[in-house]
């Protein structure tokens, strides 16, 4: 397991994700105000990992805010916080909407004993979310036939998870079973996950790749040398249509044209069943700067004005298939979801 | 005019288009070694440009080489050597083919003598390539409506030619006409021509522009907020399939896939007439190390393979016409550059 994210005598650890591949270094967060930021400033990104920051970040805050006794106004002061880190991935609100049960379920009990529950709520979500991803391994391993170079974006490891991945998992998987498989990387600019982070996943774990540059995908693919797009997902509307980071929308659009079937890899809790589609996500649009610049020094003249959507919206209809901790949801996604959602 | 190259005093002097936009500073050329060198490593860039750096290499070289009387020798020493720098740009043969002419033409001519003409060759390919640039820009300015806005690959302004450029010699042309057009500028990893080149310019010449990754080309079609697709051109096989910048191929995919016409900007002398179709034309692979590090720092572990092809293809089916000096050439693409190869 890669040290994503980890509780610690009452203090979150996260590995340092804006210095990997270069150095591994560790936030300490003592505060929810301290898991905020991190969450903010992308010490810890991808949805999954963001989730379970956030559900560590309620049980830390809660402990240090509610010993006045007004534990609502705690509670509610904490989550409130967490919520305004970043706007598209679901499954920072899931994890939020998952402590809040855990407190009104537990009303009377004192705020010792509410830390304690919201403690162990955030450990099972952790656990939990590393179970789910070797799920989504499994159910997803089938698709990557012996040999096969597999496309993906951005960082869909155990970087971005708990610990695990779910569409980088989902090549672990077959990896595991003794397939041959090479990953394309795109490495995803702006902030480049592919090339920093998924590259040093998977020389970690010993999975051939070859790194490319986002231009170079469609390339490629019309030579013949991909068979398989697997990406990762922010939130997913009920009909299927899906947010992830920005440049996935071309890809799909890429891989249609060549015939290469397009998978989405993400747990259910990405998947936000109070929107009917894609248009109702909201899309972080970040600073110019993530654009202008690379490692502090100006790849543009430094007042060129830039435009950082953080997320792209690939429509349902350019999706071969969801792969759920409950198997694979195939079109049309309205049903399909909504079953696997009950599992 | 951009001071992208000029022969002075016997030397030929390029702006450092590796060092731009953070430092405006010049290479200074005494031989076809230092000529053939700063194609190689960037220094000068662009199709057009490396023909007109070619063709002063040759004058420069042979000034120094044929001063021992076997003329011949030193000719073809010279070419050879330009030729082998960069194999995709169709404008740096031709530019030696057009030197080469005189060479023939000239068979009697006392070597001094030869290396005047040669000189007055290379001066004329700068003076017709903005001339050409001008003509094309004229000829390409109306599909720019009001208010539009134009996405663009790469670098094709006065830094890729010898002064006024070509995809972007046509927007510039639009603009001189007072029509208000903004550009969409692809940053283009590996290089970032993008991003350095075409941003410095725009911001030079006044007109508004905004960066984006070259991921993100595709949700900005998909939100209305691009008009027109002007790239410009390497090698442009005689059906119409065109080589350009790694990425130019994905630009015409996500252009089709919204409906957003799709032009190419090229003189006449990038189309090469030899080849049937873009299956013949050489595609650059680069330094790996241009995908792994950016500005000497690292973006991805140290030894993670990568892939960098410089160039890609796009087939002429996705090409609404060829903007040359001559006119537009509309599909099928076979009959009409052949027509306009011969005004």
């Amino acid at each position: 397991m890669l040290p994503t994210i980890e509780w610690r005598d009452g203090r979150v650890i996260m590995i340092d994700q804006r210095l990997l591949p270069e150095k591994e270094a560790y936030v300490e967060c003592r505060s929810h105000e301290d898991v905020a930021e991190a969450i903010e400033n992308m010490a810890i990104r991808g949805a999954p990992a963001i989730g379970v920051a956030a559900a560590m970040g309620v049980a830390l805050g809660f402990g240090r805010e509610a010993k006045s006794g007004r534990t609502e106004d705690a509670f509610n002061r904490v989550t409130e916080r967490l919520r305004r880190t970043r706007p598209t991935a679901r499954n920072l609100f899931w994890a939020l909407e998952r402590m809040k049960s855990v407190f009104e379920q537990n009303r009377d009990a004192s705020p010792e004993e509410m830390t304690s529950r919201l403690e162990a709520e955030a450990l099972a979500v952790e656990a939990e979310d590393i179970d789910i991803n070797k799920r989504i391994g499994s159910a997803g391993r089938s698709l990557i036939r012996d040999g096969m170079s597999v496309i993906t974006h951005c960082n869909t490891g155990g970087l971005a998870t708990a610990g695990y991945g779910t569409a980088l998992g989902i090549v672990r998987a077959a990896f595991e079973e003794g397939r041959k498989v090479r990953v394309v990387v795109d490495e995803t600019r702006p902030y480049l996950q592919g090339a920093r982070l998924t590259c040093w996943e998977l020389r970690r774990l010993g999975i051939p790749h070859v790194l490319i540059t986002d231009g170079a995908a469609g390339w490629l693919m019309k030579g013949g040398e991909v068979g398989l797009a697997l990406v990762g997902a922010d939130r997913v509307a009920r009909n299927g249509d899906t947010a992830n980071k920005i440049g996935t929308y071309s890809l799909a659009v890429l891989a249609r044209e060549h015939g290469i079937p397009f998978y989405v890899a993400a747990p259910v809790s990405t998947v936000d069943f109070s929107l009917a589609d894609g248009e109702g996500i909201p899309v972080e649009e970040r600073s110019e700067d993530e654009v202008r610049n690379f490692g502090g020094r100006p790849v543009a003249p430094p007042d060129t004005p830039a435009r950082n959507p953080a997320f792209d919206v690939t429509p349902a209809r350019l999706i071969a298939g969801i792969i759920t901790e409950h198997g694979i949801a195939r079109p049309s996604f309205e049903r399909t979801l909504r079953s696997l959602g009950r599992s």
